[in-house]
């Protein structure tokens, strides 16, 4: 419920249209409609392109095909995360349109193209491990309406590797770096780029890196500014964060 | 490119058989010249009122004074994080403008007055605890030329706090929330508003909070997107990338 | 009081120096005596429609089968907590009016109706996947012999879902509410909520949930008052907790 | 803003008495006004003897004397926990009759007597290092309106001291235990006694127990049904809790 | 066994159908006559030279002289752990005969000597820095009524120092073994020595030691059979434990 | 090299049947023979009757059933412990009289009988699931040469069930208490007995159990004296030393 | 040096004014020249049999055989480490004269025979279940062109295995221990032998020993000098850092 | 006993100077005599220049003082790590040749200069407040006889300071890098020099870094190779283990 539908609703009172006990009844709903108008600015940015997420993860095949079907009847943009392909094979017998990009495990249904800003975001990894995760980050940038720059596999132990793209990362707007194992390559992007820095640690590694953490901390206590950090493996997170500081006007 | 193949290219340059812009363009690709031009670019942003950083915790009264005075000469503007009185006053003994900001831990010299954009960096607190970090990520954004909105004290304990400040928040560019205990308030806005919110986390609490990990934690498993997080207490880092992205064209 | 002095009260009751009513209660005190009544209530609780508690997980098929046939000799009501469908199979094959809860993972043996409350327990979940530790929660309620309010899918991401339903949960005596991630749920319902509160973390999440202890020591900090808090996943302790309360005269 | 107001507004708007304009304009700050609902309940649950709460760790000297100088001229009952002698002497010069609990580091400006239900709430530990959280909790009751029997040193490595107690303990309506270490006593409580009881690990012991960690963990996984679990050393949140819990109707 | 059947028990008693004898056999039956049973033999020990503990960390001065006061008139032996000078100063004062071991942090007040068996208990340290938690166990033996052969820095940096004296510590019934750092000794000891090794780690140390979690883990993982351990810093729990098995007939 | 050869070599030196040169060359290899001393008493023990011992664990099926094979030939006794099925299979084509205790995972060859004292091993666990570390103590203390009382399932949550049996505990020379979830099991039973107690925490549990370190820690911060701990489910480990005990003379 | 230094560089080279040698010199001090020299030294070293790194875990078994296929068309030895036996068929199908150490998890492909110093490598285990980390460590060492002397289950537990080994040991030029469980054995070592010992914990162990917690921080914290450690199961990273060190001039 | 000595014990048993019965009881202390061996070789050590180390943390000033004063008479080298002033002067009064090293936390006694090779080891810290452990490496490097190249603030954050030390650090044998925070300098190093790295995380930083975990983790999980870690914070023994490397022949 809106401004002015709160208008229409008051000169209806007035004119007698509607009696005080029915403004009543109708705006004892209203608080929760207030931030009810939250949802109504989320159901308009749906309408403009912006989609829905879906946490695929711990829902089951059918809970999945069931949102993805209504969310189609709506036309909505969606966007599955962390989807595996058997959700995929039932969500495509309902909606055929859905996409799945097995890498990113992501399973989109785009009804509506959103705008894409010129700028571009930059996404590197540390090492070819890491790409699963890169690619939940570019898929989700790029569905969410962004041009994507792909730089795999420039870890600091090569790091001639990293300087060789530095002129074309720099271009970029903002920048996702992806890292396991000791994470230093978020310190290192940080202090040759002036631009935001997403960190993701990854899993990716053994032992003493168990399951992110090593690359976490690190990332966490970074000597460089302008790095901020999001869970480990959060590719989706990364590029969500990404695309805001993107297309920001 | 190694030694010979740059004889070669001098020597053939010598000879007149490549031409000076020719060779200047080989060179120019010379993988890390790009490097070298990094540190020439910082000299510049200093030159154009970008401080220079000093992390003056773990360093000496007498250190800390050194490069103050250094600056001072360079005519750069300088932030001094994690300072404490006494350093402030070996500061102020040889640079007598310096500012000293004492919740925040701050101390400033500041020789030319940084571009401030229109938009504002909402900083939130949970709690009146917390205001030392936010005050050191305020008092940051402003030295490096930004509008900040403060709103200390609006805990999901008591969530109306938070509520009524929603609009103010909302005009916003980029949002930092600060929360010690179980940090949920990151959560909370980030539900809310749909900007780029960095989470500090604190340390704020005791028993199960662990100097901080219970809101670091919390922060970095938001279940809402947009969220990115720095590490515990870093008031600074939050209010160095906050401003990255408020100052973004 | 040892073996001589009971036995120096009984000669003086058998002389009659003193009376069967001084002596009873002497014993009465006798420190012990209070842990045997203990397993006599204990007794007479199940004959009034108690159930008796049976942790499935770890125990065999066969192990499960046969406390269920025992008790069901007993005209007992059973619960078996984390048991699976193969331990139902056996358990139906000897006491067929056993019914099985799968998505709660509970095996119930009902002898005898439970008397219920007329208030209510509400058991809110932050995500569709906190559902079957809801369930858990719920169905252990329901057998203790309470009413219950479901309220699932109700995370602070989009805090509006929580708040349509406010009015109903301030009605019930009660709140459970089970949350993964960052667990902020538990904060925020603490802060809206003049009811006691138990707040089950779950394992729902990745990376930095680090199998539940985010949610955990959110849940621990809760900046709340009147929150209290289980194991991980533990939705039988927190309905067992949550009835304890609710049939509280 | 309730109902009632509401309902006069639209009735003044029928009437002409008010603007479409102006309602609207007083309806725009609506939303929050009605979690302001529960901020005015709240206000009344005060002048009905609820007292505000002030958790002063953290805090300044000066912060805390102005709180309880603004509440004490709204007649408020207050409790500030976490409170130190200096804080006491600051407040006490404003509001002379605010009283101070050492041991349990709570200052009390207590305006209005809180009603006093006739069933107990108990409270336990393990040891007389327990001592200080075991009088947080008590005193917290206490001062929002409860009888406490109070049971201290009666941990299970001298397990007759607790059975002593026995049937004191079982007249209780609800049981707080307090214990560090290896935190046993919550479970043996919870296996003995057929009420709700809430376990406050405290950070009494050395090397394994981690400043709480051990009872802490000890008593998530108790074995023991009806087992709630609050913050290492927070006794103000099991009695508040347990005040809840006592206080239900 | 209930009131009732304890009452109709003692009529018989009285009318004489049942004998004294009779009611006495069936009453030590009577489950939890055992644990006051043993609260006798616990006082009857202490007539007999065995020590009442007390662990005086978080105890105030006043509490521990009071404590030893009263058990000074009930002329049993104390043992004091974890007692500071000023403890010993306020005991002393009303206690004369009270003894204090600095290193050791003990205060001793015995009444009556304890047998002492022939065969020793070998305390062996790595460093000298762990001393002060050998001489807990040591002083801890020794007044429980032990000889004790103390062997002080003999770590496997330098493997000779211990196997110079293995022949002696062979000749031992039990062995302590307490390092910090690594806390690789317990394994060499368990390895070399056919007798039952208590292993104390130390939070001697540095960095990853972690307040003696690696010398904890390490013992705890010990590949030597026959290795129990104790709480890091346990040195008088090393010594009770060593003198019930010393003391073993 | 035992004492013997060495007066031997000794005898012929002063015979001149051998050169103070060959002499010396042979004392040259002596130092570790000497440790070798060590080894031939361990050979010496196996002659008496005392196993060797495998863990099974990481060795490959061949590997286990070699080292059998070859112990077999030597006429000595054999633990093998951590064995699975596969390993048995093996070893028994090689060593038909290998015996497996498969819930204890053990494999034995017994070529000799052990000494077996009067006194006995007391083995309690908590819980049902705990039965497997439990048959692992026990079957290794049978195998050591001991009678063991198996009390199983007698947890703290129903503490009547341990009580009942505590006279028969008390008989026991040493006791191994093998509890999960929140151990607590260890502390009530190290204030009801006066015997070294041995603590073994188990994996079983869930969530904040974190794979038995709950109940390890509990153990090792016990409030109880004469409670010594072993690694997480480490049942041969406290068979061994409980053996050791109880076979002391 | 920035591009308009250059240009001016190369115009006094065209000019004569500077001669090649002399540019040459002035360019080879170019910052980050080194950088692009190392590329090449490190192409050079492949050419002299320096092998190139491959970490297998985490590509796909097409990945690692592309890898191999370009590298064998370069005449690069190569070394895939932590390979599955898919790799390798993948890899022998297309380069067939790879060779794979399955222990070792390692897939070598020699093109050229690097040099071989006289000085050896020793690598020793604790126990049989290290065998995979130590034989990855011994090929890495070996492809590399070392000679290892390999001494495996020399553990602590029975210590004169090791000593026996000491005058083989102390003759290598760099020692590389290899344990689980409490990983005693690289301090006991270190304090035997006078050269450095790299240490590496293996996963080796179950409980306390956290998937090789308990010997990292053992290893980290020895009191050994001369000991340095690398990650958890890293034998390969052992193998190298102790290859660099025996092949040092 | 060395090997003349039992020459002697030979020849005199061979003339019949000393009985067989009187040879045996000498020796039958010989097995530890040889681990002697061992002493008087590092007796010999100490004779040629190698310092006996002490680790003064944990001691008495009173017990430094006196082990020095012990060491000044065998005019041994002696190096105290982590002494503080106190301890110093204590020393000092008795050996005045005694030097501190206050930075380092060194005290220093040398009575030989050892033999310093050409080679230099290069000693690199990521900031200005790592110096403290840089030193410790450094004077005890030098103590040892080293020449030591000092870099001090390189780190990642501006990696141009690092690129421009290069050629200096590539001519050293052995490289420690020394950083708190992320530690990322150790693999960036790593992979830009071909020569052993010995990585010391340090405690400096706050928040996620945990007392030097971040770091620690950092470099044990390292993506170049030929890193080995020490404790954190262990600069002496980084200086010692890079000493062994660069003294090696």
């Amino acid at each position: 419920m809106n401004a002015k539908e709160v208008e229409k609703l008051l000169t209806e009172v007035k004119k007698g249209e509607t009696s005080v006990e029915k403004a009543l009844e109708i705006l004892k709903d209203f608080p929760y409609t207030d931030l009810g108008f939250a949802r109504i600015d989320h159901h308009r940015e749906m309408r403009t392109g912006y989609p829905e997420i879906i946490y695929c993860a711990g829902k089951s095949v059918e809970q999945v095909a069931e949102i993805f079907s209504v969310m189609a009847e709506k036309e909505n943009n969606v966007i599955g995360s962390r989807a595996n392909p058997e959700m995929y094979d039932a969500v495509k017998r309902i909606t055929p349109d859905a996409v799945f990009y097995q890498m990113a495990r992501i399973i989109s249904l785009q009804k509506k193209k959103p705008a894409v800003p010129e700028s571009l975001i930059a996404i590197i990894t540390a090492g070819t491990s890491d790409m699963p995760v890169a690619e939940e980050a570019a898929i989700t940038a790029e569905l969410l309406g962004n041009n994507v720059l792909r730089i795999y596999d420039a870890g600091v132990a090569g790091i001639h590797r990293l300087v060789d793209k530095l002129p074309d990362i720099r271009k970029c707007r903002v920048v996702v770096v992806i890292a396991g194992m000791e994470g230093a390559l978020a310190s290192v992007v940080g202090g040759l780029v002036d631009k935001p820095v997403i960190a993701v640690p990854t899993s990716v590694g053994y032992g003493a890196n168990f399951g992110g953490i090593s690359a976490l901390l690190a990332m966490l206590t970074s000597c460089s500014t302008g790095v901020t950090v999001v869970n480990i493996d959060n590719g989706f997170g990364a590029g969500f964060a990404a695309s805001m500081i993107n297309k920001m006007k």
